[in-house]
């Protein structure tokens, strides 16, 4: 099953998407959805039909708890920074303002302020249940689905102290959706294709079982720290390719169109403009 | 003025504390009389007048959109750590669940996840309207007011990787109150007293003066990153004298008593449980 967070004359909906049109629910979006457990009476909708040519998507979750991001968490990216594999994820946070819609502009800031702009495909974790303390058993039977992430990347404000959060949350630069696929849909991760495209150059392509610490790890480690809740986002890492350690480091330019992919859920698809 | 946000059969409501009672205000929490703007009518509220003696303190805003945290901040505290001073403020974050009340005990992970448990008196910033790329001027006038807390550390959790964050953000360990002082009674940083007493040991003491980064410039910086919105926290930072840089690293055992202290504000006092 796949919900989305769409767009409406009154605000925003959630929605279960079909094959070809959205289904509109009694619910402002996906992490009403989820918190109500009501899984069993998707489709019940009273909010009527719409085809899925006409959908406009809102970011998946428009206002999480938390949304943490895990640093260096494919070995392929692992390996292009030089450092060792980890013992323990690292971890850093997002603020809710950073998240925009699926295709969305990305809203790079002033060059004043950063020219270094770069992009990090992401498989996004969605918490589904309540969870704390969790087991790793425990900790997958909380995970609501997937979707896809881009965790674009502000270098000079990120790594200008040993703090990464500054450069990973400017306002309206952090594409998610466009839908959150089950994960008795998506399964497992392992061969599904995670890439990232920019202006038709592929500068990302892994699969997402080339990721280190796997999710239901990821899901159990955070709930040790604190409960996690429905809507909760996890970025679970990039793999490798990103701007910062390419010859040249070709940071993103005003204009520039990103396609962020992850089989067995779909697109993200931005243009970037500073604003 | 004083604000503050007190527990009631009810829920919780915003108060203006007075000398010897509590004014309680129509509004849920400090946040919201922050949000409303409506500095002028207070003193007018509805819900009548307490005896202060019989006040509880809930956190002073329950559910901040963003929660800021600044490392090496302090001269003095900087100088212990072996660092040079920072050129740029080190960013890190909180999730709201991190927060207590003032007078709450405060949360201690079981044994078998940490027993590296510090203490960090700060002066935390309470933003008081919304700002966006503001400069200094402009981010002076936004705050709305200063408050107490501690930013309560899991050392083992913090120093694991390169990222702070999960070692600063432990569910229900971050007390935060009595109340907000509002600038003009706060004054601007100086000579006002900050200090952390462990078991009548007084283990910080030290001026706010002392920040290397003023309140002024964090929320003027932060600003350059994202919206921050009335309610917004920012911990300025801790000075010398944790225990992570003392003989013996003399971590917190529980049942200890921390009473964090700034002049001109007032006292945090927790008693710290496992649970």
């Amino acid at each position: 099953m796949r919900l989305a967070t769409v767009r409406t004359p009154e605000g925003t909906s959630a929605a279960v998407i079909n094959e070809q049109s959205a289904t509109l629910l009694d619910a402002r979006d996906v992490s009403e959805v989820l918190a109500g457990g009501n899984f069993g009476d998707l489709g019940k909708g009273s909010g009527g039909t719409i085809p899925l040519a006409d959908v406009v998507f809102e970011t998946l979750i428009p206002r999480p708890r938390s949304i943490w991001c895990i640093g260096l968490n494919y070995a392929s990216h692992v390996e292009e920074t030089g450092a060792a594999l980890p013992e323990y994820p690292a971890v850093f946070t997002k603020m809710p303002t950073a998240l925009i819609g699926a295709y969305d502009d990305i809203r790079m800031p002033p060059a004043s302020t950063s020219e270094q702009i770069d992009w990090e495909a992401e498989l996004v974790v969605v918490i589904g249940s309540e969870v704390r303390r969790a087991n790793e058993a425990e900790a997958k039977a909380a995970i609501g689905g997937y979707t896809v992430g881009n965790d674009m990347s502000v270098r000079d404000w990120q790594l200008r102290t040993t703090q990464w959060t500054l450069g990973k949350t400017f306002e309206g630069m952090s594409p998610v959706g466009p839908w959150l696929v089950t994960p008795n849909e998506f399964g497992e991760v392992g061969e599904q294709r995670i890439t990232c495209t920019v202006d038709d150059e592929v500068v990302q392509d892994s699969v997402v079982g080339d990721l280190v610490f796997k999710p239901a790890m990821l899901v159990s480690h955070l709930s040790q720290v604190t409960t996690l809740f429905p809507g909760d986002l996890i970025f679970t890492g990039t793999p490798s390719g990103v701007a910062l350690f390419r010859e040249g480091q070709p940071w993103i330019k005003p204009g520039a169109v990103i396609r962020t992919h992850i089989d067995g859920i779909g697109d993200l698809v931005n243009k970037c403009v500073i604003c």
